[in-house]
């Protein structure tokens, strides 16, 4: 039996309630001979913290920085390097796509074509605001190719996402991007047989878009990438009888939560508003999924003390997080952004448990080095899942 | 996916410089309270630990005892219970003889036969000069079979190596040993259809060399044990874009290292002489593996004083890699070989890795017991590659 299949078989429905606090890329590198985590000043996480079980975990294992899809895959207990999420339907989800199971999503570039060869493909990176009106142009025009309606959502500058409803489309599909520049337009080939004719439909898509978008200098091509279609994962229903909610603002967590089967309950920028949503949403979900975004946007920006103060902004929720007396809370991050790197790395991230069956350790305080001195020392984030679930007592016993 | 081709998918070529400081045998146990480690005076190591992230490392997985060939493999980023090394191919990288891909090795004993019994199955345990003779005798006289070479290699006692050179030889062969004495003298049986050419050929050596050795009282026939092709691992270049250097001075290491794709410096038998070999040719490789031997052969004599003294000797050079400015820097051991066992164990082993992009845990003396406590936990030395490869800057970011 795998780890999935042993937990899932063990899980039992019950009441009681799991909240997991998400602070994206929590996990930082020190900066003067602090992290951002331990030049922050948290006095509600270092309090919890000494009443919980704390640990370090590895997203993936050890080495490997994940990007945000398995990052979070592996916190809500799906074996990351099991269940792969192509690039392109991440770009949907970050991009508020709403992808179903019939389509075939891309990422799309809008390109410069230039007497027959690819000489600039961002198209010198145009305004959003440009990529918006070709959007919409090209949405209006577009003619329906075998009956499949095609469409395409804006992303920041010269990106884009297309989307193709229908059944028996196929993601095994060649990029047609050519990667370089100066080499000539680029169409996909098909990886299969069944791929055959989403190859020739994509491409007729391809060609109709060089015509509709000829009279534009900059942006009169396309390249598209990374097909996926709609993956098949279990639901944390089906897996963990549990009626999840995501409270989450950003397309894309919102769109991996809904991956998993979560009920989506959509909050806007501020940080108050996630935890007023948890609260007024609390009696009807046993799980929820808490999303905060500033503490690695700031790591992503190599802003340190954008980091620490977001952090310390979100430190002084914990207390409405305890009021509730939720039976687990789990406060971690999917993967570290360490400011001094800016960008997601392979760092371990802290992480603590906090329930009235978890014994609490010697760590007082929350951070990277203290909680490596944690009673549940480096492990893989899979573990977060079967964890959770036991401190809810949602396990039964396995094996007689 | 499975972490093999995760590793090697994302891995991408940089200059950075890895050094991977191998102490065989290093781990131990207490003697009057101390393990060798904690005895040792080591003032650079445990400055560098103070600056490292630390751990234990399992060579295979928790209570194995590992060879030098798995716990070498895996250090590499080879799953030592994928890849296994048979005997004969061990026996003979120890003993310097070099195998190519056409290649069938044994290992070999020298034995007693008296009255069609082998009264004694390592011949009195012979002196290795008259070893050396028996081989030489038998290289000179031994008539090829079926056109096929046959050639002996003098070992310790009353080893030696067999190595017979053709296309289509095959290693699936039972042993052609008796394993206890007081039995018949044993042939090999083919384990599978294909071998049986080999079998027959391998057993008609054996029937020559009786009757070439028949009136040697001691040593007058041969057992066979452990037959092994040359085991086809991918290079560490194919699977990690590393251009790999070994410096070691023993057979077995260097053996082990061309296995795996590395360019085997020679050097002589003093410690000096690896770390001049390491600066001498800093420039032409990213990746260097440096094992020093003499921590092993002292456990494995049981000698604490002599283990102690290697590791004290070891220590003085540490200022020597650090003035080279690797990106990584990692010093291990492949196995533990505590004086008081006086053989290889299955303790784990201390794990320091210094780099610019990790961050220094609580440990300040490397040894067993301080690393227990280091932020990279208790893990498997299969994960000592990413880590390396990750903190070296040459792995890109797993899924989006």
């Amino acid at each position: 039996m795998n780890r999935e299949s042993i937990v899932s078989e063990l899980t039992v429905e019950t009441p009681s309630k799991i909240i997991l606090l998400v602070m994206d890329g929590l996990g930082g590198l020190p900066v003067q001979g602090k992290t951002e985590l331990e030049a922050a000043r948290t006095p509600h996480l270092d309090k919890l913290a000494s009443a919980s079980v704390c640990g370090l975990t590895d997203p993936v294992f050890m080495g490997i920085t994940p990007g945000s899809g398995p990052a979070h895959l592996a916190l809500f207990g799906y074996d990351p390097t099991k269940y792969l999420l192509g690039r392109g339907i991440m770009e949907a989800l970050g991009s508020g796509v709403e992808v179903g199971k019939n389509d075939l999503v891309a990422r799309g570039n809008f390109a410069t074509l230039k007497d027959g060869l690819i000489v600039d493909r961002r198209a010198g990176r145009i305004q959003t605001s440009e990529n918006e009106k070709l959007c919409q142009y090209l949405n209006s025009t577009l003619k329906s190719i075998e009956g499949i309606k095609i469409s395409v959502y804006p992303g920041k500058e010269h990106r884009f996402v297309v989307k193709l409803s229908a059944e028996r489309l196929s993601d095994a599909l060649t990029d047609a991007d050519p990667q370089k520049e100066n080499k000539p337009q680029a169409y996909t080939s098909p990886l299969s047989q069944e791929a055959a004719r989403t190859a020739q439909i994509v491409n007729a898509f391809i060609d109709q878009a060089k015509e509709l978008l000829k009279d534009y200098p900059k942006t009169n091509t396309v390249l598209l990438r990374g097909f996926s279609k709609f993956p098949s994962l279990p639901t944390m229903q089906e897996l963990y009888k549990l009626n999840p909610a995501a409270v989450a603002n950003y397309p894309m967590y919102k769109g991996l939560a809904r991956l998993v089967g979560m009920e989506v309950i959509d909050v806007g920028q501020e940080l108050a508003e996630l935890f007023d949503a948890l609260e007024k949403n609390y009696s009807a979900y046993d799980f929820f999924y808490l999303h905060v975004k500033k503490t690695d946007s700031a790591g992503e920006d190599g802003n340190f003390e954008a980091k620490k103060r977001a952090i310390e902004e979100t430190d002084k929720y914990i207390p409405r997080l305890l009021s509730l007396q939720p039976d687990v809370l789990v406060v971690t991050s999917d993967h570290s952004t360490p400011a001094l790197l800016k960008s997601h790395s392979w760092h371990p991230n802290p992480f603590l448990l906090f329930s009235k069956t978890a014994q609490a350790d010697k760590v007082t305080r929350f951070s990277e080095r203290e909680c490596s001195q944690g009673s549940l020392g480096r492990f893989q984030s899979i573990y977060a899942m079967p964890l959770m679930l036991a401190h809810a007592g949602k396990l039964k016993k396995f094996g007689a």
